[in-house]
Order: structure tokens, then sequence, then C-alpha cells
């Protein structure tokens, strides 16, 4: 079975997986680039972008683990677009340029679906108004052998693991009090139980926290 | 100048540093030993009762620095005692019996102010109603030229750090989901700015977060 696994998750120490505030500007709101700034300057970011630089060290070690084996991507609304409610038109295609890093089928879950986008490089947009588990079992048929990653943002990763659909978590707890936002942990007391859990700190301050499902 | 120190406070990944129903039988509410297991389970903490074994890695280098330098302790009521509003009489003597692990003058944050408590090793019970400041110069007359332990609960600490009066801020976060009790780090946005942060993980699964007043 292939395995449901959620990557290099930037929390505040807080609790907060994105800031307040949401704009085309700025996709994290106030918390800008706080919670990703470690998986930012690793080898593996650099090298979506085509780039040689970046660290090569423990975070880069974790990064790089979000490519492996992955079939399909499940994400929520809010990290596709700012936008908000009905779309106004179908001219919004995501952040990420024509090419984006999925490179494989997207289901964007919203309450107001639009036709598939096929972008290139392999990448498929389908929105689709679904629950998590309609999701995954989507997801699960596009992956084929491969797993599905849930790309978040906070609140779909939350919902998924409220629903005990996640196998692999990984968190990388970054040392600022954020304030405000969306909190991950919220309603998911006690999750620790279903899972080995890890923590492994890193020079650039952040600590990565694995919750790897018990079998 | 002497030091104004918090040590060894547990904080669970969400951010609770003390659980949900404080009882007599169970003073961190439904968190029970959770967010200290690390702590007991060292070297320093057996050595309080007398006993020598203990864990002796880096869990127990941070908790032995709880014991170094300090000259007199405040902590809020809460810390003291389950008991809430007026005092029934003065039968409570603490969580602690007889000889108390601090071993110096104790400024007890209280609404209700009673008479001072003299204890066996030199731990001196005052209960002051007083602002953080207040206590704190009470708290420096005593010390010396020791620093000053801000010993918790959590809204002590809170209060402290929000009035940037803190100087060294050690937390140890469990990678649990508490899920209830009472938050550390409501109301601080940002305090890590004036800050140096540092972050260790630990085998036993905490991860030892400092953060050093910069100067």
């Amino acid at each position: 079975m292939s395995l449901v696994r959620v990557h290099n998750l930037g929390v505040s120490i807080d609790g907060f997986a994105t800031g307040e505030g949401q704009t085309l500007e700025a996709p994290f709101g106030h918390a800008g680039s706080r919670l990703l700034d470690w998986m930012i300057a690793t080898k593996s970011f650099s090298a979506m972008h085509g780039l040689a630089e970046g660290t090569d060290g423990v975070d880069n070690a974790y990064a790089a683990r979000y490519f492996a084996g992955v079939g399909a991507e499940i994400m929520g609304r809010n990290k596709f677009t700012p936008l908000r409610g009905a779309w106004p038109d179908e001219e919004w295609r995501g952040w990420w340029g024509d090419e984006p890093p999925f490179h494989t089928p997207v289901f964007v879950l919203t309450h107001h679906p639009r036709p598939s986008l096929e972008m290139e490089g392999g990448t498929v947009f389908h929105f689709v108004d679904a629950s998590p588990q309609e999701a995954l079992d989507m997801a699960r048929e596009a992956a084929g052998d491969l797993d599905v990653r849930v790309g978040g943002g906070p609140t779909v990763v939350r919902d998924f693991l409220a629903a005990d659909l996640v196998d692999h978590l990984h968190v990388a707890v970054v040392p600022i009090v954020l304030g405000r936002g969306v909190r991950l942990w919220d309603g998911l007391e006690g999750m620790e139980e279903r899972f080995e859990v890890e923590a492994v700190s890193s020079p650039s301050g952040v600590t990565h926290v694995t919750f790897d499902r018990r079998r």
C-alpha cells in the first residue's frame, strides 16, 4: 500500500504553520519566508530552480525526501491561490509559473470546482470538492504504486491528521513566536500515540520532527 | 547585574506548558508527568532525592543548570498550590514536603498574602501581591549577587517574558500534542528577536531550546 506523506512543513514554536493575512504578494502572510528559510537554503531547493548552490547537511537530507517516490499531491485551495470564493475567471494558474515543481497530478480541494489545468513538466491540477478520504482515493488511483503527498496548507494537513490518513509527517519546528496565523495542532490531542516520533536539531536552528506511523 | 533565568520548562509541541485540570493528585492536570519525564530521569533530579541513578547526557547537562548560582525564586500561586482564592487556613505548605528543593527565598505571587513560611534547608516562602517588576526587585534584593530564577508556572513565565524581564529561557519541547492547558507563547509574538536562540535535540526525544538575551 502506498503511503500518505507530509514533508517540509515549517511550524513555529507556538504551533502556527502559516501566518495571518495571505495576499498575492505574501503567500504566507505576516510569516513571510521565516517558516521555510531553512528549506530555501538547501541544495535540493536550489536544484528545483536549476542552481547548484545550497546547504547539504541535515536540512537538505530532510528536504530531499519531498521529491522521492511521490505519484500525486493533494493540496488545499489556499495553497493554490490567495483568491477566495467563486473563481472570477480561470486566469489564475497557481504561484509556480508555467512549470510547477510537482510533476504529478495535483488534487486541489475546493468547494468551487473548475476544469483541470495541464501545466508543463507533468503537473496537472484537478479541482475537486471532496472529503479527505475521497480526495485520497482519487490521488491513490492517480499515483499508482507511488506515494501520495499531502502538500498543505496547514488546514488540509490538520484535516488529514484528524482523519488518521497520514502515515508520515515531517515538520520543521522553527524557534520563532509567530503569534498569529493558522495553527497546525488544534484538535489533534494525543496524536503522537499513533506514531514513532523522532527529533533532530539542525545548525540552522530548526528541529526536524518526524511522526512515522507505528506498524 | 544578576540574571533572571527560567530553566527546565517542558512545553508540548503545540505550546502548552501545563495541562488542564490541576488537582492535589495531578499538579500538572491531564499532562501528568509527560512534560518533565525527561528531567525526572536525570541524575541531577535523582540527586535531589539523595539517589545516585539517572541519565547523564544532554538532558542532565541542561537539568543541572537549574541549581547553579540561584539566590531566589519567583513562582506563581498555582505552582505553590492547587487551592484557589482566599486561603482557608495556613496548613498548605507546598507540594514539596518539609524540605523543598529551592534552598533560597521564594516569592509566591498571589492576590492573597499570608505570613512567610520558613521551611527546612533554607527555603522561605514569601507571599506577595506584586507586579513582575516589583517581585523581581524583592527577589534581587534577597538574591544578592546571585541570579533570580522564575520557576513557573507558565502564566508567570509568560508575564515575565511579556515584561521583558527574562535574560535566559530554557524550554524543553516535548513532541506530544497536549491539546489543552496553559499556553506559554501567547502574546509573545516576535520575542525571539531579543534573544540568541539555540536548539539541541536529545535521544530522549525532547529538544532543548534556549533563548539567551542579546548583549
